[in-house]
């Protein structure tokens, strides 16, 4: 049987990857997210704190880390594109490996002529977003933070897909984790599986 | 315990409604829809084609049938405010009475301040609801019905709640039931009760 996929894209703060994880782990199948940064790095030759950094983000024709230039000489594309570039090439390369849990990076978009995909989007309230990155990042005007991360992610997403990030459409399922909670929303997922 | 209400709302040709029937079934509640228009039609006096045909829509200014004239004089309210209004009593008795599924008529925001309600938007790609369409209403252009059908439920959605319509973040989840199917559907919903 083809291998089975669960893409989870995530508003900032949604806990969108504590679901994949747990999500994953319940499935007994990985969740993969630092594995394609690595694996993305191993085959590009860029910098995984390039591919961290940017991987989700469009960042401004930034000079490339400086073992990378030659390369970069020899192509026309922006660091953005062999990000990306390296990043399908991963992601393909892990769901081809075995069923996964595969959290942001476009995943959805990115295996969208694959069967067996099950695409999931997490929003959640304001309130309980701030809150929780109130605790992770107490150094942080919360809201503001927020807020910015998520227009990096709708800008990347449309950048690179033509489409508007979050919007229920694109997706199978999308859950409501400040109304529903982290665990319900994990045997939601694990029911639809 | 306070009642359990299910909202659900849905794009024209999705299925919602059947996934609200064969939810109530399933969950042995009733599911609301004819029973709103009655409701509202013997609170109001005004009448139930009224109701039916401007009750999730907008209209001009048009006049109201003619054993209502007289209270239309001495009201300033539009046609439309008038159906709301005998919409959001109907609404709120009906959820007074007992857990139940309500389809459409912006129930969701009517019910807003109540606890224990789930809001639901069932989506559909366009080619599964021409499909259902064509079937229902062979008589049609489908795809036009469809969008025209649509862009009512959403002028109307926005203009007594000030929100999208279908803009998930409205809503604690969001099916596609072109992509899980109706039944999947209905057993997610049912398991979330």
């Amino acid at each position: 049987m083809q291998n089975r996929i669960i893409t989870i894209g995530r508003e900032y703060g949604s806990g969108g990857r504590e679901i994949g994880e747990k999500l994953a782990e319940k499935l007994g199948i990985p969740c993969y997210d630092k594995e394609i940064v690595e694996q993305a790095s191993i085959d590009s030759g860029l910098l995984e704190e390039d591919i961290i950094e940017k991987g989700e983000h469009l960042s401004a024709l930034s000079k490339l880390s400086s073992h990378f230039t030659l390369y970069n000489l020899y192509s026309n594309m922006t660091k953005n594109d062999l990000i990306w570039h390296a990043q399908v090439k991963a992601i393909k390369q892990l769901a081809e490996k075995g069923s996964c849990v595969i959290v942001g990076r476009c995943a959805d978009y990115i295996l969208r002529d694959r069967e067996n995909v099950i695409n999931v989007f997490i929003f959640s309230d304001m309130d309980k977003r701030i809150e929780r990155i109130s605790q992770l990042h107490p150094e942080v005007s919360p809201e503001k933070f927020i807020r910015d991360i998520d227009k990096k992610r709708a800008d990347y997403y449309k950048h690179f897909t033509e489409m508007e990030w979050g919007e229920s459409r694109h997706y199978d399922i999308c859950l409501n984790s400040s109304a529903l909670g982290i665990d319900k929303c994990v045997d939601l997922l694990c029911d639809l599986y």
